[in-house]
């Protein structure tokens, strides 16, 4: 398969990053939306240059395109998007199930943009999303909603997904290690 | 639904958690095999009471059951668990496709042991699993790879699990929070 998975285009925007609390957290966010078929992700909060590195390096080594970006006015980003004829889907456990909006979602021509909050997410984030979506309603992680919900969006496709320039690759073993070096 | 999704239990094994470093993937670890439907989890490397104390604190709050228990000795529980009739099925990157192992996974009688690694996982956690399982070939997150493995071996039927005992509960909306108290 190569790697256009889908007619439509999909974003992260991880929101109110902060450096030290969130790092792993949020780098962890950045490499589940890139394994999992996202081209691309930005992010608000304070800038960590840290995490910008330690993805652009999984990128160089394991193939792309996958895009990072820090923006300052993430609203403005949101409002951007909503403009340019995109989606804002929000990922909360307050939202509606993921089983009844999911196909909905799917179908629509329009390009994606998934909002992971950071701690408190402000209301207008609710408001501005045309989808609040849930992933279980039960307190869990940003990382494993983010992983489900794009699974579920590209239908297991992503799972077989192939990067382009990657360097290394995998060869699946039943016991072991097999990396294939380009 | 009950809070019985199969015949089989399943319970996480978080293997060499360091609390400095680890504290909220590992802490995410264990929020994601509760939500999804784990019965429990072990973890081995260094005890951490805080991070047990905020897995206890949802599961109170939130609802179980959900058990939490540090190991030692994680080899000696794994080889408890096979012992006992359980099956090993650890989460790499390295080993075989989900889509080509979960059935047999799913189909089979014995309670599952999920192992999840920290940092560098030794050799002998690939000879002693009955499944090393990549969630796609790509480096990613142990949250993901937890969730969408949970995920798949739910069919997705986790994701309306109601939970025993909960003092609160979601109720879902397209806009905004609702959250009922008992």
């Amino acid at each position: 398969m190569n790697e256009n998975l889908s007619r439509w285009r999909v974003f992260i925007l991880r929101l109110g990053h902060r450096p030290e609390r969130d790092k792993r957290i949020t780098t962890h966010v950045f490499l589940v939306a890139r394994a999992f078929g996202a081209h691309g992700a930005f992010y608000s909060g304070q800038r960590d240059k840290k995490v910008e590195e330690s993805v652009r390096k999984v990128v160089k080594l394991w193939g792309g395109p996958f895009t990072l970006e820090f923006v300052e006015n993430w609203v403005g980003k949101i409002k951007q998007w909503k403009k340019n004829g995109g989606e804002i889907i929000h990922l909360t456990m307050y939202g509606l199930p993921l089983n009844e909006t999911i196909q909905k979602i799917r179908e629509s021509n329009r390009d994606k943009l998934v909002i992971v909050g950071g701690a408190k997410v402000p209301k207008i984030v609710y408001e501005l999303a045309d989808w609040n979506v849930s992933i279980t309603l039960q307190p869990h992680s940003e990382v494993g909603a983010l992983s489900v919900f794009l699974h579920e969006l590209y239908m297991g496709r992503e799972l077989t997904k192939e990067f382009k320039d990657a360097k290394v690759k995998i060869i699946p073993q039943a016991r072991g290690k097999k990396v294939m070096k380009n």
